[in-house]
């Protein structure tokens, strides 16, 4: 079977009036008889699982399940592991993304994860910092601003769904620009990926990644970068870059990962 | 063809009166037929390429060219992307790890060290900054001292030839256990590579490390880690990790990446 959605979300989606990114997500995992698993392990708020299972519901999905990994034994729970095994779509929350890549990193849970999206077609989204956890390399705290600065922001290792993204979320809310420019500026390998709130990447096996939701995407690609002073900038200091294309997209924008291309409206990539 | 070796090192190897791990790096090579080409990149200084080539001279390897890429388009030079295409083994030496990063990062250069490290059998070998380049999770750099403390360390894309380790250097000399294990801390996916000065691991297509050189190699294994409170910790607190295993390996000792066992002496696993 082919690779399963990678689905990162900005934060603070709409979970009642007009839920268009989770009834997106709980469609393409199968709507009615999709089954769901919610992994709630970045939020220390006990609810915040019980709330998606009732919203998953509310939208007609009649399997959600919340699995909450609270100890690095928990995950070694054989029922845990089956439900994954089963699932069709998996749920990250928000919270601290540090909560979820200590607690489950080196586990058989993101062994299950990895393992079944990339060959068995399991979706995967998260939200918040749930979705700052699905690339390589995860933002995992920093500071706001739209000038980069030298140590602004902090990187550690993460789930590693897509190789070739470093995401920030609740983008625009929080001016966080400056953070994902020093991100990308250490090593211009990667693409940018800036989720407003409310807003979602539907990235599919073909690495074509559409834009659902109220807000924009901001999609920094460094690849024709001339310069960069991150070598040479004190904690605190102004970073100069040359040279980085910038997209900004909106509700049916698409881009493709590999091409590196952009589109505005709706409407496939040739390939 | 299959893999080439992966051979970082601590910094300050000897290179004179018994340089071990530069003569058994030439070997690998080919000996005296060998094309070794060096990268200085990390250097600031102008001198770095040119004595490096006189080294490798001196142990009898006739092909030792320095290629110096001083700004990002040189890495599209095609001359220099052909000597690369030839070499038997490239050497990145010390300096400051971001230059290479910053410098090489989304090339044609890194594209090529890749590939053919990857599927042609090139061997790279890395000193200092260099040898912190060519993991996946790169220590840009960090506080010295034996305890983990929040945010002491800043992490940043590497080369990305070794996906499974997390690689730091001058080890004992400048005290730099705390910075690897919160490094490690931050996702217990990673192996931690302490390098002593003069000390090197050569690791092998078969994932197998051996020690060569006068110092030790501090493995630190998360696998089994219980519990890291690095979530929780402020920037400059101290960080509780429970149950990380430890391994100190001198010359001839050998790791295993994929089994994760460690010997003491020469001989090797069972496979």
């Amino acid at each position: 079977m082919s690779k399963g959605y990678v689905v990162p979300i900005g934060g603070a989606e709409e979970k009642m009036r007009d839920p268009a990114i989770l009834k997106r997500f709980a469609k393409l995992c199968g709507g009615r008889g999709a089954r769901i698993a919610i992994i709630p392990t970045a939020s220390q708020l006990r609810e915040t699982g019980d709330k998606y299972v009732r919203v998953f519901e509310d939208l007609g999905v009649r399997h959600a399940t919340t699995l909450s990994f609270e100890a690095r034994r928990d995950t070694q729970d054989p029922e845990a592991l089956e439900i994954l095994e089963q699932a069709d779509g998996v749920f990250l929350t928000g919270g601290n993304q540090l909560r979820l890549s200590t607690h489950i990193g080196g586990t058989p849970v993101a062994e299950v994860l990895r393992r079944r999206n990339l060959e068995e077609g399991l979706h995967v989204a998260g939200t918040s910092a749930g979705a700052s956890y699905l690339s390589e390399h995860m933002i995992a705290h920093g500071d706001d601003g739209p000038t980069p600065l030298g140590d602004m922001v902090t990187l550690a290792p993460g789930l590693g769904l897509s190789r070739q993204l470093i995401i920030d979320q609740h983008f625009r809310q929080r001016d966080r620009l400056g953070r994902l420019l020093t991100a990308l500026a250490y090593n211009p390998t990667h693409i940018g990926v800036g989720l407003d709130e409310d807003t979602a990447a539907f990235i599919g096996p073909d690495d074509a990644l559409e834009v659902v939701g109220s807000g924009a995407i901001t999609v920094v690609d460094p690849s024709e970068l001339e310069f960069s002073s991150i070598d040479q900038a004190q904690r605190g200091e102004p970073v100069s870059i040359l040279g980085v294309r910038l997209h900004v997209l909106v509700q049916g924008g698409r881009f493709h990962i590999r091409t590196r291309e952009a589109r505005p409206g709706r409407g496939g990539f040739q390939s």
